[in-house]
C-alpha cells in the first residue's frame, strides 16, 4: 500500500509530454466535446459515470490538473492511506455543501505547488508564510516545535454561468499531525514528538482561520464558500488512513462554527490495541471471515476497513488474500464469498471486496451499492 | 503478469494447515450449508453469484480442490497467461456441452498430480505412460525429440441423481506446443525447437486418443460424455495466452468428430509482427486509446486483448496504465474512460477495462456486459 504511489514521485512529467494530439482542440464540435456532457456550452468535462460522482473539468481536450499537483505525494510519502483517505473524504464532505448535480469538479488551480509548500513549511526570515512554527533549535522530542500541519489542499466546485464555468465552491482540506516524526541529525535515527488532540485542534483552528484570510484574496475567492475540513493524519505505521474531524463553511472572511464529523474508521478483525467500534458489525465481519478463511486447504487472509458516522457503519472495505492454484479456484471462490458475504456481512451499507493473490495481484472484485441485496462480482481473466 | 503465480510455486499448503474450523462439518444444518445452495440435497456447492457461471463443489465445508493441484503452475511456469487462458477457455467450452443450469463444477478428482506429471514426462522404461516421445539423444534443435504436450487438466462436471452429486461429463483440455524450449546443458543457454502447425495437430490428436482410453478406464468415466479440448500454447515471451483450436466430444470408447473453435486472440494496438484481426475493431481502439492516453499531461499506455470467434470480436479486455498524482485525478480519469469507451469501443459485446497505477496496483475498474449500454465503474478507494 505504501508503496502505492512511490514510483511516481520520482517520475516527472518532463520526459513524457504528449508527441500528438492535434485533434483535441478546445472548440466544440470535435470528437471530445461530443462525447462529454455539455458540449454546447463552451466548456468541456469528464462526463459522469455515476451521478454521485463529480464531473471533472477538462481543458483544452486535457484535464486540467492541480497547480500543486504531487505535493500531497512528497507530504505523504510515509504512509500513502494518508492522502487516499485525505482525498477522498475531502470529496466526500463537500458533496454535502456542493451537490454533485449543481455542480462540476475542478482540480485546485489558486493554490500553487510553491504557495502550499512553502505554507508548510516552518515560518522563518525566509519563508514569512510558513503556518508551522519557527524551529527553536531545541531536539527533545518535548521541548522542540513539531510540525502541526502536515498537507494542505485546494478542491474546486464550479458552476455554469452564461455557457462558462465559474467558481462557486472551494474546500480545502488541512492535514494535521498527531505525531511528528524528526531526526536529530540527517541519516539519523527517527524521534517522534507526540501532540494532543487538544493542542492538534487548536493548532488547526489558528491555522485554518489564516488560510481562510490568505485564500479570500486570491482571484475569485472572495465571495465563494469555502468549506475548511479538518484532517487528523494517521501514524505512519497505521493500516488505515487518517480521519476528518471537522468542518466549518465560511460564506465571509471569518470561519464559520465548527462542526464535528463524527466519523470513525477502524480495522477489523480488531484487536487489543484497536478495539471494535460496534460489537456486532464485529462480530458479523468475524462470522464471514471464519468461513471465507478455510475455503481453501491453505488459509485465506480476511480484513476489512470499516467507516463509521456516528458509530454506525456507513461502509465497508473487505480484502482477501490467498493463494490460487488455477484459475477454477479463483471462479469458485468468488462464488462463495458472494454468498457468505450477503449471508454474513451487515445488510444496507455499501461493500466491496477486493480478492487478491499471494503475489498481490488483484484476482476479483464484489461489490454490492447501498440498495442492492446482491453482489456484483467480477473476476479479472487475464 | 508473468510473476503472477510464481510465488505460488514456492508455497505449499504444508505449513498452512487449518487450526480451527470445527464448526465447518459436512452435515446439512450448519451455516456453511444453510448459505450456499441445494443444502437439503446433502451436498454443498459455493452457490452462484451469476448464472452465467458454475457453482463449485465444496466437501466437508471445503473447497474440493483439484487431485492435480499446482501441476499447470509448474508447466505455465514461463507465462502464466498460459494457464489463465487454458482454464477460463476449458470453461467456456464446456459451458456448450455442460450448461451451467444443469451441471456442477468440480476440479479434477480422477487423475492426480503423479499420473498428470507422468503423463506429460518423456516415455522412457521408468516411465512408460509418458506421452511425449522418448529422447533421442539428439542436441540439435532439428533432430531432436520435442516436447509436444505441455500441460493436461481435468474438469469434472456433476449432475444429482437422488440428492447425490454424480459424475455427469468430463472436460479434458490438452496444451500442445508450437515451441519447445530447451537448454543442451543445464543451466545452459535456451534453444528453440519449432513444431508445425500440422505436426502439433497430428501429435495431439494421438495424444487425445490415448488419453481417452485411459480416462476410461479410471473409476466412474467408463460412460460419461468426455470433452476433449486442444490448445496451442503461446511462446514465452507472448502478451497473450494461447488459443483453443479444436474439441471433440466422445460418448464411447473412441473420439468423435474433430471440429474448430475458430477462436483468435489478438492484442491491441496491432503491430507489424501482429497484425489486427479486424480493421474496424483496430481503427475504433485506436480512437479510443488516443483520447484517453492524451488526458493527463503525462502519457497513459492503453492496450487491449480482443477475443474473436469466426473473425467477430466477442470480448475486448483493456488495460490502461498512467501515473496518478491524486484520488481526484483518478475518479476524474475512471469517468472520462467510461465516456470515451461508451464513445468509440464497439456496442453489444462485453468489455472489461482495468486501470492501473505506474507500480502495477489496481486503481479502478470498468466493465460492460453484453446487454447493457452503459459502464459499471469501481473505484478502489484504499
Amino acid at each position: 500500500m505504501r508503496k502505492k504511489y512511490l514510483a511516481l514521485v520520482s517520475l516527472c512529467a518532463g520526459t513524457m509530454l504528449l508527441s500528438a494530439c492535434g485533434n483535441l482542440g478546445s472548440g466544440s464540435g470535435n470528437s471530445v466535446t461530443q462525447a462529454t456532457q455539455r458540449s454546447n456550452k463552451g466548456y468541456q468535462t469528464t462526463g459522469q459515470a455515476d451521478t454521485s460522482d463529480y464531473q471533472g473539468v477538462i481543458e483544452n481536450g486535457r484535464y486540467l490538473t492541480s497547480k500543486a499537483r504531487g505535493v500531497g505525494i512528497i507530504q505523504n510519502s510515509e504512509n500513502m492511506l494518508n492522502l487516499k483517505s485525505f482525498e477522498s473524504g475531502m470529496t466526500t464532505l463537500s458533496k454535502e455543501e456542493f451537490p454533485t448535480k449543481d455542480y462540476i469538479f475542478r482540480e485546485g488551480q489558486l493554490l500553487t505547488k510553491g504557495t502550499v509548500q512553502d505554507w508548510l513549511g516552518r515560518r522563518s526570515k525566509d519563508n514569512p508564510t510558513g503556518l508551522n512554527p519557527e524551529d527553536n533549535g531545541e531536539k527533545d522530542a518535548d521541548k522542540r516545535n513539531p510540525i502541526y500541519i502536515q498537507q494542505i489542499e485546494e478542491q474546486d466546485y464550479m458552476k455554469e454561468n452564461d455557457g462558462k464555468l465559474e467558481l462557486a465552491g472551494i474546500t480545502i482540506g488541512i492535514g494535521m499531525n498527531r505525531k511528528d516524526y524528526y531526526q536529530k541529525e540527517q541519516y539519523g535515527a527517527m524521534y517522534t514528538t507526540n501532540i494532543s488532540k487538544e493542542k492538534m485542534e487548536e493548532e488547526g483552528k489558528k491555522a485554518a482561520a489564516e488560510v481562510l484570510k490568505r485564500v479570500r484574496k486570491l482571484d475569485g475567492a472572495s465571495d465563494v464558500p469555502i468549506l475548511i475540513c479538518m484532517y487528523e493524519q494517521a501514524p505512519n505505521d497505521s493500516l488505515v488512513g487518517g480521519t476528518f474531524y471537522a468542518y466549518s463553511v465560511s460564506d465571509g472572511d471569518t470561519l464559520g462554527s465548527w462542526k464535528e464529523t463524527d466519523l470513525q474508521t477502524s480495522v477489523l478483525p480488531a484487536t487489543s490495541a484497536n478495539g471494535a467500534v460496534n460489537d456486532n458489525d464485529e462480530s458479523s465481519f468475524n462470522a464471514f471471515k471464519n468461513k471465507t478463511q478455510s475455503f481453501f486447504p491453505n488459509l485465506a487472509g480476511v480484513t476489512a476497513q470499516a467507516k463509521y458516522k456516528n458509530k454506525s457503519l456507513q461502509e465497508l472495505h473487505v480484502k482477501i488474500t490467498t493463494q490460487f492454484y488455477s484459475e477454477t479456484e479463483i471462479r469458485s471462490f468468488t462464488q462463495f464469498v458472494s454468498q457468505m458475504a450477503k449471508t454474513y456481512l451487515p445488510g444496507d451499507i455499501p461493500i466491496d471486496i477486493t480478492i487478491k493473490g499471494s503475489d498481490g495481484e488483484v484476482q476479483a472484485f464484489l461489490a454490492r451499492e447501498k440498495d442492492s441485496g446482491s453482489f456484483y462480482t467480477h473476476v479479472f481473466d487475464d
